[in-house]
């Protein structure tokens, strides 16, 4: 990167302050950040916490730091430059003034379709599952899965899309290099060798409750919409989702047995009719596809037609009766094909019309 | 029951037609049982299967029928007699022009709180517990459970009931007295002792798919609403909510896990808006209380103050903690009180406010 005025400039402000700070967001967007900054240094400036962001930023060399880090292959990106996602701000005074980056995706591209993916970080079996799955299938479809490399839901979903070589974005609390929680360092790496990690902390930085509140705004703010996969009363998943909804953007969540409590935050928002229900990745991309390719079925069955007549598909095909119902497990072990790949086939092929579900499992449709 | 010529046409239009007969409902709405009976038996009716009712009642003595039946403990019911329930009216030319019935509760003040609980006969443990729970929840509060004494989860609502000592009716696709399914006779008995067995078919009859589909219109109309628990996509029970639909009556929805097939059609419906999702029996309560009365949890927690404070309270209580949350089955561990008792004791503790619900389990709230 090239170390100009302005992007000093952000980079400084972004060390200056907390993130989705109003009043320096609002300044810069008045004011530019270079004249901002400016005026913090000389003591001019008429924001209330000046004193405050000043002395975050005395002996502190950013010049230095951005070198250091763009050695580390990490990137910066700011309104304007190549990389920037423009739907970033609609959060207005909220939007952050830069990004860093890490990973070999671009921001921009990467998250035209995206959708965040959130829950609880003490989720059950049955939701890491589901949020696996949903994942694998959004990013089998060249969706990209958002989540916040957490324990629980984020982690299942960040290994669903990794498991399909999907695209995932991990949005952190902390700086882009910072192993946060530290179980998760391996996915970490991968995903900044796959993928992309996102954070508005400077390098180095460690993760904060404030933080953690904050980020969820860019999840938010970076997709197309939020789903949420467990999240129990008053659970912090929940305040992604409001962001969402603050952002117009559609919320969805996922159901699960009325004896989780696991469950018990989504249920009450799809009853209050704040999110949407839906349970698998077809309902999700329906929802969330852009105006226009309304008829997500139609569209992705025929797409499908020519990605999928392949090997598996056939022996999954063959693994199914026209009269007997047979269920996805069953299908699995006669195709000797993993659960979790039949289940994704058995949609596939039932998009193609060539399947048909009952109520007590599979059948083929015979041509 | 005084044989009166109504009765006796009633009884005789019921041998000589099919439930659901639009035919004969609306002859007799128009003309009164007897004339229609007397110009089918003369061969003068201009009804279209004027032939068949003859033919279905030639031979046949309703008279001695019917007394037979009463020295059973059966009895009948029709529009306008002390008993019959005029919301039944609602389905205009289909409603039933009489019912039979075994049982000591009153069909009109039992069904004047009432509510449907159906679902698949192929029930998941999750579904049927759910239903149990559900029923058991609001025959507490002194509404009826009404469902159709079929496997799956209309005996687990039935037996949710009768758990708690609640009021439930039986709405059957064949004679008050024949015992389909079989392996439910003692449940038959239990509820012919307990509750009310309630068919428009005369005593005697056996079921086809045709009566099991009409009966579903009676349970969608006996009842103030209709609660699906679990049914796949096409599941049957799914026509007992097309019925309260038609009738404007609320159907409600109980979500499960998203790789449940039996919970699929569930989803469905509360995907397209036709079903509200509901979790618990309070939720039930709350859709489908009468206006007025919107106010269930706090009404409700007023009464149970006096009804619930009692020693199974005072235990399931003193297995909590103030600081430490415990989950329900931890808490039936400690108090040594069935999990499904712990449930129904918390969620009653909770409208006092004594308990609390947290997202890793239940708190004590300090007085």
């Amino acid at each position: 990167v090239n170390v100009t005025p302005e992007v000093l400039a952000r980079a400084s402000l972004m060390r200056a302050s907390e993130p989705g700070d109003p009043h320096i967001g609002e300044a810069v967007l008045l004011h530019g950040p270079v004249d901002v900054l400016d005026a913090i240094k000389v003591g001019r400036s008429p924001l209330p916490k000046a004193e405050r962001y000043r002395s975050r930023l005395s002996g502190r060399e950013v010049e230095r730091d951005i070198e250091r880090a763009v050695a580390q292959g990490i990137r910066f990106s700011w309104p304007g430059q190549a990389e920037w996602l423009p739907r970033l701000a609609d959060l207005g005074s909220h939007a952050p003034i830069g990004l860093w980056l890490r990973g070999p995706l671009d921001l921009a591209q990467v998250c035209d379709r995206s959708v965040a993916v959130v829950g609880s970080r003490s989720a059950t079996a049955y939701g890491q599952h589901v949020a696996s799955e949903i994942a694998a299938g959004v990013a089998e479809r060249r969706w990209a899965v958002v989540s916040g490399g957490a324990y629980g839901i984020d982690v299942a979903a960040h290994r669903g899309a990794l498991a399909v070589h999907g695209a995932t974005v991990a949005v952190l609390a902390c700086g882009v290099d910072v192993d946060y929680p530290r179980g998760h360092n391996t996915l970490f790496n991968r995903i900044s060798q796959e993928g992309l990690i996102v954070s508005e902390l400077p390098p180095g930085e460690h993760p904060t409750r404030a933080r953690f509140l904050q980020r969820n705004r860019v999840i938010a703010a970076l997709t197309r919409g939020t789903l949420v996969v467990e999240a129990g009363f008053r659970s912090g998943a929940l305040n992604t989702l409001a962001h969402a909804e603050q952002l117009m953007r559609p919320v969805l969540g996922v159901p699960g047995p009325v004896t989780s409590p696991m469950s018990a935050g989504v249920h009450e928002k799809v009853r209050e009719g704040r999110a949407l229900l839906v349970t698998d990745s077809d309902e999700v991309l329906e929802a969330l596809s852009p105006m226009g390719e309304g008829l997500t079925h139609v569209g992705w069955g025929e797409q499908r037609m020519f990605d999928m007549l392949d090997d598996i598909d056939q022996q999954v095909f063959e693994a199914l009766s026209v009269r007997l119902p047979r269920e996805a497990a069953v299908v699995a072990r006669r195709a000797g094909i993993p659960a979790v790949e039949v289940a994704a086939r058995l949609s596939g092929l039932e998009l193609l019309g060539r399947v048909r579900r009952t109520e007590t499992g599979w059948l083929a449709v015979p041509e």
